[in-house]
C-alpha cells in the first residue's frame, strides 16, 4: 500500500483482495522479492583456472556482493578480505540471469579452503551427529575463537534502545512486513549498517560482508541485533565474525544457547522495549546499571 | 517457565537471567529443542545395495520418520509412500548420535530420483537462475500438476477460525514462543493434523510425510495453515503434495506469490483473526459468504 520515489529491486507491487468482515476490495501491496541468487568462485588450483558454483541461496535482491564476500568467510572458504581480487556482479537490466550470479575472483596465490563449506555437519567427531558435533565443527574454522576478549560494557539503556532503532530503519519491512533485519550497533547503541533479506541467514551474511569489506572484523566491541529468532546457523556466523554480544527480538533455540556459552557470546532474547532474557552472559561482558 | 508432565523431547529447560525495568532474576525458561538430522537412503542400484546421505537438516526432535518421508516426497526423490520399504529411526536413549539419522530404505525394485534432488537450483532452463526457472523445474516433478481439479468451496468463517485454531492446537510455541507449525484442515475447518519445528520446511515435511503415510495426497480438499511466513520454499513443497490451498499468518514473498499463481494454489497471507489478503484466487476456489 506504500509506494517509494526511488527504484526498489526489494519490494514489488502486487495487485491483491484484501478481505475484512465479510467485504472484499482490491489494493496495491508490496512484498519481499525472493530471487534464487548463485555464487561462484573463480580460483587458480595450481593447475589451471577453476570457475566454480559454491551455492544457490533464495534471497532478496541488493547487496549482493556483500551477500557473497559474507558467505564465504562465514563458511570458512575465505578467511580474509583481501583474497579476494574482484567481485563481478553484473546489473545489467536486459539480463535477468547473469543479475542473479556473482562471481567472487579470488587472488592466485590464494587456495580456498573449500572442505570448511562441508563442515557444518559433515565431521568426523566421535560424536557423529549431534549438536556437540556441529559446535566441535565451528570451533576448527573460527579464525577468532582463541582471541583474547576485552572488558565490554554496555548501558542498560543502550539495550532497551535497540528494537525500535532497527524498527525505525528497517525501511522494507514497514512497506512488506515480511522480510528479516540484522543490525549492527557499537557498544554505545549507534547504527552503525542494517541489512534485509527474505532469509534470516542471507541478511546477516550481507551485513558480515559488509563488516568484512569495511575492515571492522573481529566485531568485538558491537551488538549483533537479530530481528526474529536465533538460530544455531545464525550464532554460527556471528562466531566466525567474532561477534561478542547477540540480541534477538525472538526466541533462541537449544542449540543456539550452547554454542553461545561455547563460543563465550552474549545471548539476549524476547529483546523488546524495556524487557529481555540473558541465556548468556559472556565473561568478559557487563551491563551497567542492572541491579 | 511452564513445565510439563510429560516427557518433551521438543523442548529444554535452560536457566536464564529475566531483566526488566533495572531489575533481573533468575528464571528457568523452556527453549526449542534444534538439533541436526541426518536422511540416509538404503537402495539397490540393479548392482549393489546402495546407503546413501541425502541431506542433514537442523530440526526439532519429534516425528522424524515423517519428516525423512516428507522430505523425500517433497524433494522428488519418491513418488509415493508404497516405494518405501522400511523407516529406521533408532530411538535409543543412550546413544545421541544414533538418535539422530533416519535411514529410510526403498524397496528393491524401485530407483530413487535423486537428480530431482537438485532441481530447485541446477536447472537447465534457457533462463538460468532466475524465478521463473526455479518455477519450470518444479514442474517438471510435481506429478499432481496436471491433474484436473475439483471446485472448492470454504466458508468466510472457516477461515477466520483457522489462526486461532492453529494457536490453541501449538503445544510448544506457548512454551517457547520459538517454533513454527504447519497446520492440516478439512475444508470445514476441522484440524486433521499439526506438526512443530525450529525449521518451517521441516514442520511441512512431517506434516506432508503424515499425508503421506496416511494415504491422504493429493491434499486437493483441504487447508494449509502456515504459522508464519510464506516463501517460495514453503509453496514448492505445497505443490508437491498437490495442496490447493494455503493460508500464512505472516506475509508472502514474491516468488511464492509467482509460484502460487502458476500452480493454480489460492494464498492468503496477514491472516489474522477476522482479516487476511488474498495474493492468488485460485481457478476452483469459491469463497462463501464474501462480499
Amino acid at each position: 500500500m506504500k509506494s517509494k520515489g526511488l527504484l526498489n529491486t526489494s519490494v514489488r507491487h502486487v495487485e491483491i483482495l484484501k478481505v475484512s468482515e465479510n467485504r472484499s476490495a482490491t489494493f496495491l501491496d508490496d512484498v519481499s522479492v525472493e530471487e534464487p541468487l548463485e555464487i561462484r568462485i573463480l580460483y587458480h588450483d595450481g593447475i589451471a583456472r577453476i570457475n566454480k558454483n559454491i551455492s544457490v541461496t533464495m534471497r532478496t535482491p541488493g547487496n549482493d556482493s556483500e551477500l557473497a564476500a559474507g558467505f564465504l568467510f562465514t563458511e570458512g572458504i575465505i578467511s580474509a578480505y583481501g583474497q579476494i581480487k574482484n567481485i563481478e556482479n553484473p546489473q545489467s537490466e536486459c539480463s535477468v540471469s547473469s543479475k542473479n550470479i556473482v562471481t567472487v575472483e579470488l587472488h592466485d596465490d590464494f587456495v580456498p579452503k573449500l572442505m570448511n563449506a562441508e563442515r557444518n555437519f559433515y565431521t568426523t567427531s566421535s560424536c557423529g551427529v549431534c549438536g556437540k558435533g556441529s559446535i566441535d565443527s565451528i570451533r576448527t574454522v573460527s579464525s577468532f575463537q582463541n582471541r583474547k576478549k576485552e572488558d565490554q560494557n554496555i548501558r542498560l539503556d543502550v539495550i532497551y534502545d535497540l528494537s525500535e532503532k532497527l524498527r525505525s530503519f528497517q525501511n522494507n519491512f514497514s512497506a512488506t512486513g515480511g522480510i528479516h533485519a540484522s543490525g549492527l550497533f557499537d557498544s554505545a547503541g549507534n547504527l552503525l549498517a542494517l541489512r534485509e533479506d527474505v532469509g534470516r541467514h542471507n541478511a546477516l551474511d550481507k551485513l558480515i560482508g559488509y563488516a568484512l569489506s569495511s575492515n571492522l572484523l573481529p566485531l568485538n566491541d558491537h551488538i549483533l541485533l537479530l530481528s526474529g529468532r536465533a538460530s544455531f546457523e545464525l550464532i554460527q556466523k556471528a562466531a566466525m565474525a567474532g561477534i561478542t554480544v547477540v540480541a534477538a527480538i525472538g526466541a533462541p533455540s537449544s542449540l543456539a544457547v550452547d554454542l553461545a556459552k561455547e563460543f563465550d557470546i552474549t545471548l539476549f532474547g524476547f529483546l523488546r522495549g524495556n524487557r529481555f532474557n540473558i541465556y548468556n552472559m559472556g565473561n568478559h561482558f557487563k551491563i551497567e546499571n542492572l541491579l
